[in-house]
Order: C-alpha cells, then structure tokens, then sequence
C-alpha cells in the first residue's frame, strides 16, 4: 500500500527541521513541507500542532500521529519506515551504540552550539575534538546513518557559530571529522534539502544563511 | 536465565546518573554503582568506559555493551529490560509520543536547567507552564513512565536553579504538575536512590545538594 505523504512543519532557518527533511529523503518516505515565519512559532496554527512551540513537527496520516521533538520523530521515522535498515544496524548493540551517538548529538553538539550561539562561551576545540577521537568507534558499514544526518545542519554552521574567519574552515584541525564532512555534504539528500532550504528562506525574505536580506552583519553566506 | 549485575559509572553530584539508577530499580533489574569523584570524570579509568568524560555510562555483562549519554542508556534498558512494559505503552503511536516527553527533557527541561545553572537567564515561568499546558497529553495508564522518571532529578533542583526562597515551592505556581512531582517523590525508587545519593555525597565529603561540607553559600538542603 502506497504510503500516504507526511507533513513537516518547519521554520526554514531552524536546523532541526532538516534533520528530519534529510531523513525523509534518504528513507524515500514522501512529505510535504509546511513552511512558516519564526515569528509565529508561537501562535496558531502551529501551536494546535505543536504546542510547545517549537519546530520541527510532523503529522503522518498513515498512523494519525502528530509528534515533535526532532529526535523523537527520527526514532520513529526510523521504527516506522527503515524496515530496510538503510540509516541504522541490525544487531542490539551496534543499534543502542549508534543511539547513543544520537544523543551525543543531541547533549552535547547541539547543546554546545546553541549556548554558543546564545552567549558565546564555547570551547572551540571541545566538539570537534571528542568527534575526532570516537570517529569509527561505531563501524560505519552503511557509510551514513541517522545519527551522521542528525549532525548535519548544526555542523554546516560551525563557522558561524565559532565565528572563524572568512574561508577559514572549523573542521580543518579535524582531518577525519572533515573527511567525515566532505562524504555527507556530497550526499544528494544534502544538496537537495539545502535547495529546499535556500528556496524557503528566499521566501521569506532570507538570506541562505538565515539572516534578513540586505543585513551586512552577517556577509558570510 | 538469571540476570548478571550492571555496573553505572557516576558521579553521585550529577543529575542524569540517577535516572539510569531508577529505571534499573523501576524494572528490577540488578545493578552495582561505581561511584568516584566528579573531579576524575575526565580521568582514567572512567574514559576508558566513556571516553567523552560525562556521567553515567553502564556496563552490561549480559549483552558485553558499554553505553553512555543517558537518554541512550533509558532506551537501552527499555528494550532490553522492559520487556513486561513496566514504564512504557504497547501502541505505536503511545510508545513515541512518550518517547517525544523524554526529548522534550532532555531538549527543554534539562536544557533550560543547564543554561539556568550557568547563566542565570531561564525565564522561570517557561518550563513548568508548558508542562502543565501539557500534562495529560499522555495518557498516564500506567502511573509512571521512563519520561516521568527521566524528569525526576533535575525537577528536585528546580529550587536551586530557579533560586527560589527558602521553604518556597518552584512547584506551586502549576498544580497539576506539582500534584504529579509528589507522586512520583513518593515511589519507593526515588527514596531509594536518593538515600543511596546522600550516602555516595557523604562518602566524598559533600552535602546532600552536591556542595562540599561547610560550605554556607547554600545552605539549603
């Protein structure tokens, strides 16, 4: 039976929606975007489907589930819909380990970027370098899996977020993180999810990177 | 066959160690604490268990895993562990709108929490409101689930992190959640842990709130 498309609800300039866009796409699931201003992240419609006001949220018709919290859709996404096993493991272990790098993601990346983002006070060689050090901890047999995709669009903002100068690239002390890198930017779900992005921003009077056209604050892009 | 033992590594001061304390004790599932000094979480012999330094990690002789970040190690011992759904629901769409509350901690809760205790800035009114908006989205069949329980250590420090006074509850502004908290501190597990918590403090010279003896900079306990 065809698998009816789910619906994602995005602000075009959060990077969590995109983690959920790229696994939709690799998983060959279809979706629908709902894109909408941040500025009404708090008011209805979206609050009726996510109350806590926060994007991403999905609705999937095939089970009548809403749900939010971008790491609790891709662990559904992923139970649901990767019964081919293409982002994830077969055996307990390797599946829980590849969990757990998820979360890492979650705890410390992702917590790491928005305190820096907020208040500037990140270690700059912190998360690269723990990445570094457990690099291949988990085998990568399938070369990408769900939590590879997690990381992508904070790491695609490193530069901004360790404010590093024009060119310069945040992963370069890191060869194998950047190698790491390289392999998923060149993926096609990236580059058309990226697409995806630019067009949404553009709509909304954003630049690619997020910021208002016209802003020179941030010339970067 | 009987089950072996599993070794938590933690820190007694840290928070997130006793989740993964009470959903062992929740299952009856048999485990030993490795508990040493938060000085050392970034030492040997504990980063040859988790090399990036945080607590908990567990170690189980039954499958030969080692596991950290503790919102992967919760989802570990429920698939493994919970088997008779003691702290979880059947249904697919239950199962993941719970598992969307454990995000939910650890990305608003415990995030919140984090930036509080560091920068002071959480506006205080955010957190509880949203859980009250919340409360009795999920269903609550069971009485207490791995997201209740997930929420536990870091909502008795909400005194501490919303620096309320004295003998003030953070709690009483929302009433549905505060009735929800006195259930949850009355479960025989959460006395447990938290006796085996002032014993391990005690052990390393620190008060029950993680503060070195003597020290009358908090003097709430």
């Amino acid at each position: 039976m065809a698998i009816k498309p789910l619906t994602v609800w995005l602000t075009p300039s959060g990077p969590n929606p995109w983690k959920v866009v790229l696994i939709l796409d690799e998983l060959g699931v279809p979706y629908e975007i709902e894109s909408f201003a941040f500025d009404h992240v708090k008011d209805k419609p979206y609050t009726d489907i996510c109350p806590n006001g926060r994007v991403p949220a999905i609705v999937d018709p095939n089970t009548n589930l809403t749900l939010w919290e971008s790491g609790a859709i891709i662990q559904y996404l992923e139970e649901v819909y990767d019964t081919e096993l293409k982002l994830t493991y077969e055996s307990l272990n390797e599946s829980h380990l590849l969990n757990q790098y998820l979360h890492f993601h979650y705890g410390q990346e992702k917590g790491a970027d928005v305190l820096s983002v907020r208040f500037n006070v990140l270690h700059p060689e912190k998360l690269p370098s723990i990445i570094e050090r457990h690099n291949g901890q988990v085998r990568r047999v399938l070369g990408c899996t769900f939590a590879d995709l997690a990381f992508m669009p904070w790491n695609t903002r490193l530069d901004f977020v360790l404010m590093t100068k024009p060119r310069e690239d945040p992963l370069a002390p890191y060869p194998n993180v950047q190698a790491w890198h390289q392999r998923m930017v060149e993926r096609p779900v990236w580059k058309r999810a990226m697409a995806v992005r630019d067009k949404l921003m553009d709509d909304q009077g954003l630049m690619p990177n997020g910021m208002p056209k016209g802003d020179q604050q941030y010339p970067r892009v």
